[in-house]
């Protein structure tokens, strides 16, 4: 599914929503990371317009699935809480950091390929969340909310990895094996991920720092 | 105005608009400075969701209104570069820093009070703005605009002063009692700040760090 190279197994899903109260908190938090990311990555881009209003727009749709999340959590009584520690992200960076360099060191394309890789996990994730969902009855609301939240990663996907190309000088060819590449690290960094952490974490994940 | 203890001069304003892209990028910046510092605090603050909710609607706005400049500044072909230092900003937060504690170190309060006073700044100095535009016969798209960043800092820096409040447990006169306080520190910041950034920084600042 999008540039993954290893499919989460079906039965992660019902794992997961074994303990929905986890996944919720999971990606509220995933969210708000996501959102300070990329208004991080933008104050440090201030000369490039394009990228500003995209990076914005993303963090603005963060946000408000961030209050979306907050909001069925509310309405369950469940609270935040501090965030988790989020090695999958940091792992995938630091995967992208060891990568050899194209024509030369280009830290904004790393962070935006990291992006498009986190986007398209979650995408496939909220997608089992969602059929899984369906297949045992579970809340309208839910299902909704997964079925949004796929939809949103798969834009943010293809906004992340335009990105790149622009960063790259328009090098698709490059930027594609590139990410392919981050793909097969990511592929290992997702099976090696702690049983709970598979279950209730990485559901999405984030590119900060 | 709002809780200023000194008036920003009449004249600042015309001073300012004759580098309008200055004031422009300034406050470009500014939104996106007020727009992280406001996910930074509610990041630190997960619990509570009252205070997360308000805070993510801030930085909503914020993002917003860079957007809605950045448009502009693309229109008149200026770009937005790197962020200058903001000494203002970091003037007043360490002035807060230094005021003897309420019942005990608050420093959510003290975060808070910091933005309540920011927003009361510039909420006062697109004011005169808007009027300097008025008399001088600027664009209505300009007017437009500080006609609604000062509406739009008066709301925040209410939504400011009543989480100050929440935050020290509903003791309002306290807190009114602190913002005096720290509105007098500011104001002699304010007053001793270079002529330069008189002229065109500080028309918004932020409370991040």
């Amino acid at each position: 599914m999008l540039c993954l190279q290893r499919s989460t197994d079906a039965a992660w899903a019902e794992e997961a929503l074994a303990d929905l109260d986890a996944v919720l908190v999971d990606h509220a938090h995933c969210e708000m990371k996501a959102a300070t990311n990329a208004l991080s990555l933008a104050a440090r881009h201030p000369a490039d317009f394009e990228l500003l209003r995209a990076l914005t727009d993303l963090a603005r749709e963060e946000i408000e699935h961030f209050q979306r999340v907050l909001a069925i959590l509310e309405s369950r009584g469940v609270a935040l809480g501090p965030p988790p520690v989020d090695e999958y992200a940091a792992d995938v960076r630091r995967a992208a950091s060891r990568l050899p360099h194209l024509a030369r060191p280009n830290p904004l394309l790393d962070r935006l390929l990291v992006g498009a890789l986190i986007e398209a996990r979650s995408c496939e994730r909220f997608k089992l969340l969602a059929e899984a969902t369906a297949r045992t009855g579970g809340p309208d609301e839910l299902r909704a909310l997964w079925t949004d939240l796929l939809a949103s990663e798969a834009s943010h996907y293809r906004t992340f990895v335009d990105l790149a190309v622009r960063a790259a000088c328009g090098e698709r060819t490059a930027v594609v094996a590139r990410l392919e590449r981050l793909a097969e690290l990511e592929a290992s960094i997702v099976q090696a991920l702690p049983a709970r952490r598979h279950a209730t974490g990485a559901t999405r994940a984030t590119m900060h720092g």
